[in-house]
């Protein structure tokens, strides 16, 4: 029975759509549960204490629906909080970090690496960590990139301020010669053309979104616990504020149409 | 003796403290406590009802120090949540957006006037609602610039990318022959000068951080709730995330050291 579960999945707001999206590409069959933080977004710029926190209160949540895997689709939450939520429930949890840097890794030539994300991301080295593990060899060069969230929630993902904004915060990075730059921020998928224009043709840019839902591909046959029978999807989505607006968003990005988004108080439910 | 307790002033993080600044400056000799809500910033992109749910939170928070008045020292607060506040304490409460409306619609000689806010702000249309009931002639233009308040706290508040996107929120007001604009968020007079730059000279600046603490004056002199007579101020700084960086935020801007602020679970407590 328990392969007909669904996933849950989970963000701050809407830019863990951009891994859901992948799940819906790669594994098709699967019901997804998605849940966006939108009432305390941003994580980025927020402590790992308070991290954690609405991550477990996310967590308690999503495993109240009986889901059979959780994906953690907030680079800042799988920095901050990954270990604490595999440690406290007993499905497979995926983050998003460890799939980023395992495809970094294979994919650089000259082993200089560039990392942007969001402060908390950043400062908690974690990209370095994983990085390192591989192969203790390779130079991480990391850089936050605050306003990007914002330009794109903004609308202003194509424009000349973004431009700006990403010559000063990626030109940092192509001083120290990487060849390989990481997307860190489930929302910087959606700047790909922008951040393309600033480091030109020769330097890879990895979409952590992409190897996340391959390691869950795996994770999901390794247990049995893969389902790519279900005659009619049923994906559910929450929210803690804003469901209509998520709801629009979502159908921007994602390959099927979003009919229904809930609102739910995450704080009471903690 | 209720005299000598202290004020309570709070808002989403930082901005709040602009009109902290005010009140220090106008009002010397009073206690206050100040609560930031760094851990569910910003307020400017989220619902009502969550905007009242957080407040609600606050307001509990601040009773129960004995306070003698609530400032609400944030504009979109002001906007959704300030009846419902008023309804539920027994002391007095002050919001942001009366006072600058007031002082806008005496400044204002063709009574053209443009506001700039948050996107909550803005889209509650409170501002027009307070300036009409004033005059009904008078004719009011809203601009929402969710930019501004991460550009502050990146701080590009003098950058020439701030200029740019200020050209573009404020361009569309200058349109309409505005003669007065009101700095409807309290991160907003940190941008005086780009602003500045942006309208020229001839277009008065309403900052409702100064209506504010005159208002507030003149409400604890009515009430008898005045005191001028503090021999040692006792200002206490709480937060719901990132103590520590509140704190040097908080002395760039205030007149006296903050020495000490105290992260606070704002959840439980409420």
């Amino acid at each position: 029975m328990i392969n007909k579960a669904p996933i849950g999945v989970f963000d701050s707001g809407v830019g863990g759509l951009t891994v859901v999206k992948e799940i819906m590409n790669q594994i098709p069959g699967e019901d997804i549960i998605y849940f966006g933080d939108t009432a305390r977004l941003p994580y980025g710029s927020k402590s790992k204490k308070t991290v954690i926190t609405y991550t477990r209160q996310i967590v308690r949540f999503l495993m109240n629906k009986d889901i059979k895997a959780i994906v953690i689709a907030c680079n800042t939450a799988s920095a901050f909080a990954l270990e604490t939520v595999k440690s406290e429930v007993d499905i497979p949890v995926i983050g998003v970090v460890k799939p980023g840097a395992k495809l970094a890794a294979s994919t650089t030539q000259n082993g200089r690496i560039g990392i942007i994300g969001t402060e908390g991301t950043i400062q908690s080295g974690i990209y370095s960590e994983f990085l390192r593990e591989i192969n203790p060899k390779i130079k991480v060069y990391g850089k936050a990139c605050p306003l990007f969230v914002p330009l794109v929630e903004e609308g202003l993902a194509d424009d000349s301020v973004t431009f700006e904004m990403a010559k000063r915060y990626i030109g940092l990075l192509l001083e120290k010669h990487i060849d390989t730059l990481v997307l860190g921020c489930t929302h910087y998928p959606l700047l790909r053309e922008t951040i393309r224009k600033v480091v030109g043709e020769d330097i890879v840019l990895v979409n952590p979104a992409y190897e996340t839902a391959k390691a869950l591909l795996d994770v999901l046959r390794d247990q049995g616990l893969r389902n790519d029978s279900t005659p009619k999807l049923n994906h559910k989505f929450y929210v803690s504020d804003g469901a209509e607006k998520f709801r629009q968003f979502a159908n921007t990005i994602l390959p099927c149409e979003v009919m229904e988004t809930k609102d739910i108080n995450i704080e009471e439910l903690g």
